[in-house]
């Protein structure tokens, strides 16, 4: 009895709006797929039809020279309904998808309701909620307030790894950092979001978070830029008036933060224990204070395919620990990662091969 | 940064009926879900309740023994509606379940449909397909018929791998070999179902088959027993009547096998390429006829989790290479196994580290 990995089959890739280049036709869901042995028919992003069609000539091209067999890989632009035909198809095997939760669970559904159910890797909200301790934060209110800023607004915050929740106990420390954060972020200028349907989502969240109960400004206003046009915002609201209003916890794609203010330990597990799935988690603190909350820690664990300590979640490293995805509604399957070789897994099944002679296995299987 | 296998969480067993020990209360669901670190809570089958709750304080106490946490295991006997309820807990992560088509998708369906989605791993139904190649066939019918007969009759085909579909060629070959089929199949003496259930589905699903247009008998007939009582039953149909009425291509579970006589090599491929996902598919050939068969070879692999070469599928190794699950609708995710140690893959999922001070990394990450 020898078991190999086989292709799943043709792979369906929805690359992200936001990376045109990283996340999408030639991006990691593609590459991933290939090396699968899948063909991959990629549904062009409307956001960047010309460079998606510019991307996949080349990927065709690239195919031909190393002879790879025609058809594995195409490229079909056009409206929603053409992805949903791909996803209903029944050839399709397998779909990849970076953007938004909505659009990532109407597939997900689409997938599951086919005769023959199909896996959906969607990688679709995170607010990636950043916990700074205490102890610590009294001591390091202004570098920290400095890195958080610069991750929240490096690219207008159009990361799925955006550090959208602060998350910190009432004290000077807070009211110290609140304050070096509004500070520095009166020097970042406003810039040009990637497209109108990212800035139009923007203002429209930003309003919508500010406008529920307890929520202050710290910095930036519910204007937030005009257009394309995009302004950093950051808001506060306590422990009691976040638990109670649910679309604080949904994601606002953009550089929107918001601190939940808890008055105590107690309150610091409650809030966390109720946060939703996440792609990241990160935590500030010595390594002293750190122990000192390990049921904290331990809860992370449970909210995210990936913990930092003392750092920001933005710059993703493709590499064989990465793991980008977590918990839904981060993902739809937490078990697997988009990010790295690890991705590869998605879209290979096992098969095994019992009593058969030698020259018919699989090459990679002969010899053993 | 350092990544590290975390249990998933919860998980609901749903035991096999066929197998109360090996695959329900105690069985590879149970056994890899908690060695994955997940607690478990089996869903008692109805078919076996009191071995199930014997098992069940059998494992209490071993929990116990090994000072495991509390409620590491739990077992609720009770009516369906408990199963869904469970299924729909928002606690649970994981569900495992050997069972029919019927039942696991519902709750897969049910699965999905939850505001957290969870995965499903169901192993639901299977015809186990054996393919006789023509020539092989004409020097080795009286062997291959007692095989056969025997892995169909073993436990009165009460396995989720047992043989139900043969395919061969019109010929010398295949008509000797019914007839051998036949004679051995009169020393079969009639048998009890392991309950009322499993016997009433056999009688009403082989004659729902022998009803299909074109469907004769070979061995045995619509009667094929009463009450827990079941004789094996072998029909023939040829491929056009197979391939156009699809009740044919859905599980009989217990001691029924139908024999699909194609014309031709064209044919062959028609009917192959025509079948369902399945959990095995056995191919009974010399080398070098199976090498002049190869495109035969390459579309099973993608029909079944495991191929075997000359043997039967009854008799399920539990080992690292083994591959016990298939395309749907044998399962509801191909890419995962229900038996050996890869099956603990189900209920983990990854988490990285990033930056973490070595003192606060999980043991297991330390000193990399």
């Amino acid at each position: 009895l020898r078991k190999i990995m086989m292709p799943l089959g043709p792979v369906v890739v929805f690359g992200a709006a936001n990376f045109p280049l990283a996340y999408s036709t030639a991006g990691g869901d593609t590459a991933s797929a290939l090396a699968a042995g899948c063909p991959v028919i990629v549904k062009g992003h409307p956001a960047h039809p010309d460079t998606s069609a510019l991307v996949a000539e080349a990927i065709t091209k690239a195919a031909q020279k190393t002879s790879m067999p025609a058809g594995v890989f195409q490229h079909v632009p056009g409206r929603i309904e053409i992805g949903q035909a791909l996803v209903s198809h029944p050839l399709t095997r397998a779909v990849g998808f970076t953007g938004s939760l909505a659009g990532g669970k109407a597939l997900f559904d689409l997938a599951n309701q086919r005769p023959y159910p199909i896996p959906v890797f969607a990688e679709m909200s995170s607010i990636n909620p950043v916990i700074l301790l205490p102890k610590t934060l009294n001591e390091t209110a202004k570098p920290t307030a400095e890195a958080l800023v610069k991750s929240l607004t490096t690219g207008l915050g159009q990361f799925c790894t955006c550090p959208g929740l602060w998350i910190a106990q009432v004290g000077e420390g807070l009211r110290q950092f609140e304050g070096f954060a509004a500070n520095i972020l009166t020097k970042v200028e406003a810039g040009k979001m990637l497209h109108q349907g990212i800035a139009d989502n923007y203002h429209t969240r930003v309003e919508e978070c500010l406008n529920q109960y307890g929520v202050e400004l710290i910095f930036g206003d519910a204007g937030s830029g005009k257009g394309l046009e995009a302004l950093p915002v950051v808001a506060k609201v306590n422990a009691v008036d976040f638990l109670t209003q649910p679309t604080l916890q949904e994601e606002v794609f953009g550089p929107f933060a918001l601190v939940v203010e808890v008055e105590d330990r107690h309150q610091f597990t409650e809030v966390v224990s109720k946060l939703q799935g996440q792609l990241t988690c990160s935590i500030w603190g010595t390594e002293e204070e750190m122990q000192a909350h390990s049921g904290l820690l331990n809860l992370l664990l449970e909210k995210a395919g990936r913990i930092v300590a003392n750092g920001v979640p933005t710059g993703v490293e493709v590499a064989g620990p990465m793991q980008h995805g977590g918990p839904y509604p981060a993902t739809t399957d937490s078990r697997f990662t988009a990010v790295g070789p690890d991705a590869i897994k998605r879209f290979l099944r096992p098969v095994a091969f019992q009593n058969f002679p030698e020259g018919l296995l699989p090459e990679r299987l002969r010899g053993w």
